[in-house]
């Protein structure tokens, strides 16, 4: 290639058009943007190859969706609205520019459901690997983020969908044959192209009811941990009240795998974990249903030092706090 | 490491109090931080290990350092003031846990002096090489961003300081013995803590004069092509006018090196290129004087194909479009 500029201009050509609150675009030294009239919600994600994906696991434009899924999520989780983004990459030389194009555009076909402007970055050569960061700004209404420290005793634990089939799904990709993998192909795609819970955040931070969310990007246990420690609270998860997807429950099944390993511990779901007082529960499930966002109630929290539980027919066990960690993993 | 939140908070531990308008801190999904009244500027930088820079050539600390000087540099060009920062950190085995703390400690050192506030950020291991991405939004008055396009027939082109100094103690610290590292620790230090032009940016922004700008991050030469392509104008540069530093003179002196490809082409050195119209020029330059910033004037802009030009004793020749492009570079 020519040179950066000959690249970013490859790199953008997918890319929907810009809203008129962007005020100077990609090409300068930085972007400009119109004033927000809320608080800005500000994350950060990064995915390297051999950490977070494989050629056999991820197409490039899977590895641009899963990006932006990331980071909207993280906003999700704040009760907030995507806004704007800026992009770097790493390359190195064993790339070609079509599979770095077709990143870009599975970055851009996700952020522009959900109205994610991405508005610049920077480009480099990377000795070995390559490293793709995104930045993403969101807004929120100012005091009024779903912050992890906000559960209390006596709130209802819940999830806003199933669990565990994007690790089931990395499973399937890593060691089933096609016809296992034309069979779960769910549970691939849950795996590559996961869907940001922005709705339900925008739903739990408009009810105002006080509550605590995260998302699963590390698994439910870790995320729960996380509140729990946050909040001050014991987390009390109550096995069949778990939603598994039948995939899920049919491949662990085949395979002979414990389902509730890839649930607690498999992260990459993007659903939301969160807590809110009991007497809120029943019209937040009601306004959510009315908005075609499913609430599972899984669990309750209690005084008590900050740890997770888990409620069987054997009685109640300590959930260990790990999860889907990159950095200590592997 | 136990895991990424005890590593979080080793990091973070030389980190200066945030300000009251950072509502959720480090820690959450996402920080959240309180509406601005003004456009929001955003840009993004990565340095790479092996890329970027070696062992011999920056400790940790300069590594942070000059990672925000990087971006502060670009809200600078814009005319803005930084704000806000999230950091992602993918890290190899071979890095020490107080190596990656003095990273830290370099980066909060200078982002404290703007009064940029880093708050959040990602963190991963990574297979071979230390990568870090800054992320920095800043603020700037709407419609009033200094742009890369401003430029005009007829304007004076002029520095903010000095240019080739960083590139130059590049080359001493990998060429140079001990006694020469000594007597150049000038240039050294202009490699490694450079000082964004944050003051200079908004003053130009504030007269209000039609100014357009670049940051020298990839050499004189490549940041005045920009400009003139953006903005559809020739530059000419006079090369008697460029200010060289003594020590840049000297140590090329002494090593038979042409100083002037250091100036033109060695990036880095973070001063603004500016364009102003010519009868704003002079009450630019006395506001400057007066503020304590120093312009230098080297050279106008005139009507013709996009190009940079070179003016010398022996007449007009095109400047090439290279510049510190770490990207088609090696």
């Amino acid at each position: 290639m020519r040179d950066e500029f000959a690249l970013i201009h490859l790199l953008t050509q997918y890319r929907p058009s810009p809203p008129p609150s962007v005020e100077v675009d990609v090409g300068d030294d930085a972007a400009v943007v119109h004033p927000l009239n809320r608080s800005l919600v500000i994350t950060s994600d990064t995915m390297i190859e051999t950490v977070h994906f494989l050629p056999e696991t991820m197409n490039p434009a899977d590895i641009g969706w899963k990006l932006a899924a990331a980071n909207i999520s993280d906003i999700a989780a704040m009760g907030g609205l995507p806004r704007y983004g800026v992009v770097s990459l790493s390359v190195p030389r064993h790339w070609e520019m079509n599979a770095l194009v077709d990143l870009y555009r599975g970055m851009y076909d996700l952020a522009d459901r959900f109205g994610l402007v991405i508005v610049g970055g920077d480009t480099v050569k990377a000795p070995h690997d390559l490293t793709v960061t995104l930045t993403v700004i969101g807004e929120v209404e100012g005091g009024q983020a779903l912050k992890r420290s906000a559960a209390r005793e006596g709130d209802v634990v819940f999830l806003t969908g199933t669990v565990g089939d994007s690790s089931a799904g990395l499973h399937v990709l890593l060691n089933g044959n096609d016809g296992t993998k034309k069979r779960f192909s769910d549970l691939i795609r849950a795996h590559r192209r996961p869907i940001p819970q922005v709705a339900a955040g925008r739903l739990l931070l408009s009810l105002n009811a006080g509550a605590a969310a995260n998302d699963i990007s590390d698994g439910l246990a870790q995320e729960c941990w996380e509140i729990a420690e946050a909040s001050g609270v014991r987390i009390v998860l109550e096995k069949d009240r778990i939603p598994l997807s039948d995939a899920l429950v049919d491949y662990a099944s085949q395979t002979g795998y414990d389902p509730y390993e890839w649930a607690l511990y498999g992260g990459e779901d993007f659903q939301l974990v969160g807590c809110v007082p009991e007497a809120e529960f029943a019209r937040l499930e009601q306004t959510a249903h009315n908005e075609g966002v499913t609430l599972y109630r899984i669990g309750w929290t209690e005084q008590g030092k900050p740890a997770v539980e888990w409620v069987t027919d054997q009685g109640r066990t300590l959930l260990e706090r790990r999860g889907y960690n990159h950095f200590t993993d592997g």
